[in-house]
């Protein structure tokens, strides 16, 4: 095994990105099987074939490996929002794809939300803040599309945070329920869904 | 302090059911607040005015408390939806009061949520299972009503899961945004989700 974090296991090559993204997939994986708790900065180094002080190049402690889960997914999440909402011409499509984009993400990063609701309580405080501080962003980057709505008239009389958190809500609960290898894919999915909002918020 | 599980620490006689719930409200709040794995049987028995060996008398372990807390949370939400549905007379009206029975209890149960959220990895799996379980029951229990809708022709195109997972969805999320002392009434909160889901949903 290597310690100087320029090869894998099984030999190839990875510059300091590549690295970094090695060690934070093993970590996914190992946090997912066996526990946040259960493993140790051991059991990833020996993962990724480094040793515990080449770890420490990338990652000074374990719950930086966890925030650096955590961040990406919700990154993954505001700049997919952030493209989706720049892909349509009107507040309604807006919408529309940002649904799409949400569900998308929650589906795609089952295990990384799984860690980060399971073990929010090991973050550092100024850290879930970050986390928090994000996911707000998220929450206004929707909120500002049914705003437009409703200055266009378009809304029926309901409150902006409850319809904001009404379309959150059922986007981001399908990590609880819905299986991409089940019975309704992922666009009859999203299609279902932004007919029910929409019925639902607009004149 | 007294041992013998009669007495609290003012003095005040329980019967052993009220030393029960006298023992889980101060864990709840000890778990809220201070957090379940920074709370020690020893800090609970102190609370309650009781022994540790007079605790054991009740709960055998910490995470036999963290069980009930959460046990008797997910109870309160299948008495109050089957209460909800009892208590009104067609499948839309029965959804309607099964939403805002939802609601309320989540609203009313914050601390438990939190609790439950934050330490689901702290029960035993024959434990998570019980309380999935009982959460498929009353996610069972509403889309028995969408079922009825559909089966009357009253309900739009949509998958029943779908529909079913959208209210929950929409219902569940209170937990992470809504403010019962903020500008936005109870009331006014399940009106408009329930409006934004029927004229969703309904032909």
């Amino acid at each position: 095994m290597s310690g100087n974090g320029t090869t894998t296991p099984s030999g190839l090559r990875l510059n300091p990105n590549e690295r970094r993204e090695h060690i934070l997939r093993a970590a996914l994986e190992a946090f997912h099987t066996k526990g946040y708790g259960q493993t140790s900065v051991r059991d990833l180094a020996d993962a990724v074939g480094m040793s515990i002080a080449g770890m420490y190049h990338y990652f000074a402690a374990k719950d930086d490996i966890l925030f650096a889960i955590i961040e990406s997914a919700v990154d993954r999440l505001l700049a997919e929002l952030t493209a989706a909402r720049d892909s349509a011409e009107t507040p309604e499509a807006r919408i529309r794809t940002m649904l799409a984009a949400t569900v998308r993400v929650v589906v795609e990063n089952r295990a990384e939300i799984r860690i980060q609701l399971d073990n929010a309580d090991k973050l550092a405080p100024e850290r879930r803040e970050t986390i928090r501080d994000r996911l707000r962003e998220s929450v206004r980057m929707v909120r500002a599309e049914f705003e437009q709505l409703q200055l266009a008239g378009q809304l029926e009389e309901l409150d902006l945070n409850v319809v904001t958190f009404a379309m959150y809500g059922m986007a981001n609960w399908v990590y609880h329920w819905y299986d991409p290898d089940g019975p309704v894919d992922m666009e009859t999915l999203t299609d279902q869904l932004a007919e029910i909002l929409f019925h639902g918020v607009l004149k």
